[in-house]
């Protein structure tokens, strides 16, 4: 955690290490995120070959760091007496994080060569939803018993402080592990040497989550209160962990990119790295849900054919109405999906932005509303027609306004993934009503 | 930053405390995130009257977690005295944050009663690009002689503990103030108390940004490594401060916020907590756009009028491709943005990628015009508008994905924002490509 082992090397981060200066560079103490690049641009047998020159300690860190497909590719090749070392040297909640990935027999076999202990820490920590506070943390704590000194503990900090990862806060706990408090190094070093653990707690409003808390509200406390890291107990308040503002950073990474992926019908997880195989697969059922919901909106017009066999005109401005309405509606659920993504869901505050974003497209809706009637009686000379598109056009930027910021919330409500797939639902509704308005006030109106 | 100083309050975060627990709670150790959320449900009468009733450094730290628009209210209708005493209380990144959303009289008037030392800081940290290194970084850092010893170290850190913000790491420097290395605490206490820090510094490949580096790089550089902070340098390398890992989360927010918001043409910065009329301000123009952008698909429509009124069945299947390659695209566009927000700009990479998507549309293409050719059949019972309708479908959710993962790059390249109304972009050409393929080829084949 400190800014050493790091190297100018080949990587495939993208991030330019010529603007960054760094003295020394060898191979040896390259930081675990650039060696996990390096191995992911080898063959898998070249991979191999540098797991087997590197220490175990080394080759967990690359390992845990790599991504999923290349991890699982190269674990499943290594003899089974290496990854079940490798994974006794990770830290546990890395260890069932990449076990997870591997495949049932795979798993099977690892699993029996590593010791009894390491073994069952990791398939305890399995137990955990993996979007769950306990899916996330660390359970490479330092929980000390709440009669210790401060200059006790300040010595065992200094002797054990090689094995947690980020000993930056040590948890005080009584003598059944019931967490009673949080000190951070700062607090130890400001104490009186012979104070007792207990006497530093007093007026401490303590902070902690439940092992089944979700862990983008995990992410979003510690964010707010700038902390840097979080600790997990069980029903009884009994310590099991802390999460870790880096793991923060990629939860709140992964969220949004989850958000913005699925909200279109693409994968949630998948990156330009993924296979793409993988993103053909996970795309094709949205695409075809899409071609579904269009034939709904393609049905709306069908039923006006005759009225567009008499005015084909209509079959040109058509679009624009069902498009504007679409990118109005899409403004409102961007904004509506990140309001979700920032703050804990709050029922009363998301559900009056509805009202918000109604007022929004009412007013933008009349503006183009009038910018479009000016624009189609110059171009067409056609005063009715003009009225009836800006009318059809005001109206349905009405509803895409209303169905944008509504659409998160009713998937919400559901309990589903606000994102997942909402711009579509939310085009078929602005495309299908956008044609009916239009067409239907066209037949009206305008012919004869 | 410890866990202190919070209580179970009224609040606009729509965090739900109840499924925390505070031991105790007393309005004075509220955390100041809670009590900016409790000002902010005030009235301005109200909030001045609490803010004369806080101490002033309280009333720093709320007046620094509050919103924008909320705090320059605030700020400007307080006695310029104590606005001055409140800025000189706060840590000199936040003043000058809060400093720059003022009026330039309101400013002037402030900083005639700061006094000096603090009024310069602030007015030099006004300097820098606000979505730079320098424009995030913290100014209170502990700069420490490189001869002094590790047990001198850790006394100078018990007295100074109180001032600067989160003093996990020491830097290191010359007597010239040039950064020679990054010490944590954790290194300190694992030292021998007499060893000179210098010695300390062996072998460390010390990683720093230059102030002039773009923060989302830095935040991209902090989550890669999993720093607690990054050390900030000017252009002969003395150190000027930090960036924290607790920025770098608002920073990601932010920056996934502004992403999915513009590409749809809203506002980068707005929430469901803006005043409506400046969502409405800042989306109206790209409305606008988009309906000038509608109007060249509509064009190409206008062009095939003729052979819509001769078979008006067109008009009912043609906004089904136009969907089809605008979801295809979109999809594209979202891998591709949130790449480019996850990684530092890789310009090989990124370009690899479109080939990639252009594979992907391609078969998801050719599956659904398959798809797509059996549906027309079975319900026209015309195999060759089926035909017709396969290819454009086909060829135009191609031209999406092309374009998708192509639009963010473009805008990149021309030292644009990439995602940037990138949606409309994207819609304009899939929805007039596919009419054009679509009409055409109709025109072509199907109209004797």
């Amino acid at each position: 955690m400190t800014e050493n082992n790091t190297k100018k090397s080949a990587n495939s981060s993208g991030y330019d290490y010529s603007e960054i200066k760094w003295p020394s560079a060898s191979r040896d103490n390259m930081h675990p995120a650039d060696a996990a690049d390096h191995l992911e641009n080898l063959t898998l047998e070249e991979q191999v070959d540098v797991i087997r020159t590197k220490s175990v300690e080394d080759a967990a860190e690359s390992i845990a760091e790599m991504e999923t497909a290349d991890r699982v590719r190269l674990l499943t090749q290594l003899p089974p007496d290496l990854a079940a070392d490798i994974f006794a040297e990770m830290s546990p909640d890395d260890a069932a994080d990449v076990f997870e990935e591997l495949s049932e027999p795979v798993r099977g076999v690892i699993l029996a060569k590593i010791d009894r202990e390491d073994a069952a820490e990791i398939t305890d920590l399995l137990q955990f939803d993996p979007d769950s506070a306990g899916g996330v943390m660390n359970t490479e704590i330092l929980a000390l018993d709440e009669n210790m000194s401060a200059a006790q503990t300040i010595n065992l900090i200094r002797d054990r402080v090689e094995e947690s990862e980020i000993p930056y806060y040590v948890y005080v706990v009584d003598r059944y592990r019931h967490l009673k408090g949080v000190l951070s190094l700062r607090d130890l070093m400001r104490s009186p040497a012979r104070t007792v653990l207990r006497e530093l707690l007093k007026e401490q409003n303590l902070i902690y989550v439940s092992f089944d808390e979700d862990k983008e509200d995990v992410a979003r406390l510690i964010g707010r209160y700038n902390f840097l890291a979080l600790p997990v107990v069980d029903h009884e308040q009994r310590i099991l962990g802390m999460v870790t503002v880096d793991d923060v950073i990629d939860i709140i990474q992964d969220e949004a990119s989850e958000d913005m992926q699925s909200m279109v019908g693409a994968g949630a997880d998948e990156t330009v790295d993924s296979p793409w195989t993988y993103s053909l697969k996970v795309r094709l059922p949205w695409l075809i849900l899409n071609v579904l919901n269009s034939a709904i909106s393609a049905y709306v017009v069908h039923f006006f054919e005759g009225t567009i066999a008499q005015m084909a005109v209509l079959a040109v401005l058509m679009p624009i109405v069902a498009n504007q309405a679409g990118n109005t509606g899409q403004q409102s659920l961007a904004v509506m999906i990140r309001q979700l993504a920032v703050e804990r869901f709050d029922r009363r505050k998301v559900w009056m932005a509805v009202g918000r974003e109604a007022k929004i497209g009412l007013v933008n809706g009349l503006i183009i509303g009038i910018f479009v009637y000016i624009g189609v009686v110059l171009w067409t000379k056609n005063i009715a027609l003009a009225g009836v598109m800006a009318c059809a056009l005001g109206a349905d930027m009405v509803i895409g306004a209303v169905a944008g910021a509504s659409i998160p919330l009713v998937l919400k409500e559901l309990g589903r993934d606000p994102a997942q797939a909402s711009s579509i639902f939310l085009t078929t509704l602005t495309d299908s009503l956008g044609f009916f308005t239009f067409l239907g006030l066209s037949a009206l109106y305008l012919i004869n």
